[in-house]
């Protein structure tokens, strides 16, 4: 099957964790709104404009997968886990991946609300002071508690093998290793400050990136760099 | 089997949405930290902070069923709604299902950072310049945005049966009705003025009240009330 990902074509946004784990399978699929003979992101809304679609997603990104169209981009994971091997094969294996994933989604969106904490439609500059008092708190409580729970996730793993479920790598490994890249680029001093308390998601980051698909897509053109409109932006004053 | 439910005991909160299905299900469950033998949160702290959980979860509400462990509200959801027949029968209803819960999800937490836009961890009174400022976004832009995107799926419910989704109710219909409630008790005015337009929002608001089950709760005591701790607060000045 072909899959089609619907997503703003200039940033890796929430889109990016879809076309990691797309990427990591080496799936059939096409970036609809990054297709040179698309224009941009018309594909993407004339789809969010439709009066005839009867299932319409609330936002990108979502995905067509034959006559199913998907949105939300942990239900995406959801569905994709299974298909592409990146995903335990019981229920409660998919479950309890689901569940990390949601909590990177919610992890996400504090740090979208770190630049933009009182509107997406304002511009950084217009909510700037609100953004420093914001981030000053995400990064003294919100990014040390996700830190700490997702080193003690990896380290509870019976299966020791420092991915954060079960023996083989998942799609929720590969979200990982967006958050710390992402987080990286972000909060570069925050996070040489923090760092060394978590050596297993530096590992696992590492482990992530070295995979050979990753590495390839990550020297690619198709692999956006990260910028100043995504989740991820470095801003140097809410740093720290 | 006997559920569990791990929430705080004082608010409706996150767990009011798990409450409504199980209610609704007359599912056999036991709500942990409000049992009165139970010194309120403790039990839920020694899970929470337990070194043995081999999956623990971020916060709650979490559900034990049997052997497992299942945090964030929308996967307990996907996982209760069709062992409770509150769900679609098909893997791409439930898909559905899961995803307009996700959207209420995000529409949870955009409600909860009107009172708490810098940080949880403050009191309302500490960023009440910053909660006027992100709430009147929240009523001019984000509010109608997601009252717009819900009453059109239910206009395009092929059924036409008034439900989100499908011909019969599900535990996306429940949370439906708890965010009218609860915007309405939050944000008064504002909905007074909006709820005109969203007449299909209203109708699946009256008619899951009147279901006999919701209603008992409803009028029971393990009904917590609104209230000045919850995700739905009511501050005058930033209902506009």
């Amino acid at each position: 099957m072909r899959y089609e990902l619907y997503y703003w074509p200039e940033i890796q946004g929430r889109g990016e964790f879809v076309r990691l784990a797309l990427e990591d399978a080496r799936a059939d699929y096409v970036d609809v709104a990054r297709l040179p003979k698309h224009s941009g992101t018309a594909a993407l809304m004339r789809f969010l404009e439709s009066r005839s679609v009867e299932r319409p997603p609330f936002a990108p990104p979502f995905l067509k997968a034959g006559d199913l169209v998907i949105g939300q981009t942990a239900n995406i994971l959801l569905y994709l886990g299974p298909r592409l091997g990146l995903a335990p094969k019981g229920k409660a294996g998919q479950l309890w991946a689901h569940q990390l994933q949601l909590t990177i989604a919610d992890w996400v969106a504090e740090v979208h609300d770190t630049h933009h904490p009182i509107s997406g439609g304002l511009y950084y500059d217009e909510q700037k002071g609100e953004a420093k008092r914001r981030a000053a708190d995400f990064r003294a409580e919100r990014l040390p508690k996700f830190l700490d729970y997702f080193e003690r996730v990896l380290e509870r793993n019976p299966k020791g093998t420092g991915y954060l479920l079960g023996k083989a790598v998942s799609y929720v490994d590969l979200s990982m290793f967006q958050m710390i890249a992402g987080l990286r680029y972000a909060f570069p001093a925050a996070m040489a400050r923090l760092e060394p308390k978590y050596p297993r998601l530096a590992a696992l980051h590492d482990r992530v990136s070295a995979r050979p698909r990753i590495a390839a897509y990550l020297s690619s053109p198709r692999r956006l760099p990260f910028n100043q409109q995504g989740i991820f932006r470095h801003y140097p004053e809410i740093d720290g």
